[in-house]
């Protein structure tokens, strides 16, 4: 269950506000299916606004990493945060977006070392080599 | 500082289980310099190699995702276990394999991202919409 | 489901050193209400006492926090630990203490955005600055 | 030490889109005080911008939470994500703005019982109460 | 839900490679129960192989820590990476393993007075004693 | 630097509040050595005492978990929650406490795996067996 109320579609039809946040949201992923994450957000007009068009600035305009390389950087960052709704709904979206099952299985690999590696080097408190510096 | 010695190239010279790994390092990445974090966990053998054995087989043979997007996934799971020895080394990692500038802007973008809604999902609590079950 | 039994009422009434405890509770509150948190920590009694007369100390008695106030910090560290169990308790605490929706939204908005700029500068390893140190 | 070059006042002044960013930190805040977190940015123009933004918008407008409360929260965060700029910049941040060592101690106590609840919550796996549903 | 397909025992049989691991599992264990987290790593059957490897070199075979300590190490790092399923697993395998009721009890409040102090003296940015270095 | 003074031994004796509290720690550990953690507490008395007082029953008193093993679960969680501090105070202790080197390899293995399985399951989003409840 939700900490908020979430959204029923007759609600946002309701409010202006919230309803051109969601056409925007299904006209850009060209779906008429809006998750829950932006039915519970619906509650805070404003950060659904800035929610919104951040998230489509950062995942959805075209830019130097591809879609799919954005969405396993996502669900990594997800994972290791302990969010379920996050690596639920990223993991769905990386599959939409071609995520095959030998780059998944690869992808959960990486996360696996570098979580593995990561305690190891917090609990070594390895100090940084003056050679990683940047000129 | 560290919680363990550091060991010196002298030393892994005269010892021969670690030396065999050092020299596979080396030859792995045809580069003379051994990062701390080998140097650290030196202290423990088995551990060692068992570590050094995942990571090539992980990070450094071929696979369905480029190795650039594997550091990128490392990057992220480090900075959200706010390691920061595995940033520093991962991102000086990345911008060997090509990371450029616009590209790290990108991924920092993505990151951040991330941990913005995966705060928010957290905070609200949002279910996982049933759309998202694998068939 | 819990790692543990969770208490009943006839189970805490039948041994009168969590009875204590639960009836502390209950008269501190002003609610007959004892939720699941507390039904599970009474499986290990020094625990619940020591938890239960910290958190009476901490939360409940007046000092120049006010007590909507704590709550919110409290809901912040537990979004960003990932306790679902805390961030549900927590939030409906800070609701029975006032909280309101534009409240909630402002709150859930600065949550967020200390999670995207941690991520940030543990991505970039932003050196402290000088002038933040304490005379 | 940083995995990306801090910009230094002169190179902010050599570019006009960077320097745009800084002149409104530095007026907002009425301080000629530019903390590395900006500088660090500074390398991501549109991150730079689109953060600053925010930071505005959710930190310095005025709401139905007090600012010092906002910092409160931040610090929370800040902490368990174990983000050592942020807690020292956010608290610096805070005594700006009147935090009192009473205030403070407060909010350690807090912080300290919540992580440790929340951690108690997890290992337990207490199940959320129904009475915590929002109506 | 899980993100991936769950292995059914008559899936498994039918895979010779997933079938040496799962029967090496329950040899191992000296039990025929097989948990979900094999059954969800089936899918990708190097790192099935790799983890379950791993797994049965640092926590079946014997060394200088006992059986019972290990896992309480573990369960405490689920805890704080907030794993409910490692958590669930975990405390399964302890009370397996003898874990009384008083252990669990001492475990629980180790934990979360660890978690409590952590969060403090990051929040403090305590400096590290020069008298922790190693010699 | 930390974000707040660090008490001398002159001030804390100058001040019989904080100086109780002092004495105890050096009376209880038989060392006249105080490390910075609680010269950082010393601002803030009442918390000083609540954690010095919670730390003896928790970490000195005996039970039926041992000092070694206890301390071991501290660094668990010290090390998955990132805090430099805690890693290095806590292994030191555990080293005064008879942690052999063979044992430290043994716990670091035990950490690691822990972190990368944690990471797994939460990446998978495993379902939690019913074969693990309480009966």
């Amino acid at each position: 269950m939700a900490t908020v109320k979430l959204w029923t579609d007759e609600e946002v039809s309701a409010n202006p506000r919230i309803k051109a946040v969601f056409d925007d949201i299904r006209s850009t992923r060209r779906s008429d299916f809006v998750n829950n994450f932006w039915r519970a957000l619906a509650n805070q007009p404003a950060l659904l606004e800035r929610t919104w068009s951040s998230i489509k600035e950062v995942m959805v305009e075209p830019g130097s990493l591809d879609p799919l390389t954005k969405e396993l950087i996502y669900i990594a960052a997800s994972t290791i945060n302990g969010c379920s709704y996050c690596v639920h709904s990223h993991t769905a979206a990386a599959r939409a977006k071609g995520l095959s099952d030998q780059q998944h299985a690869e992808f959960l690999a990486v996360v696996g070392m570098a979580a593995e590696t990561n305690a190891l080097a917090t609990a070594l408190q390895v100090p940084i080599d003056p050679e990683f510096a940047v000129e």
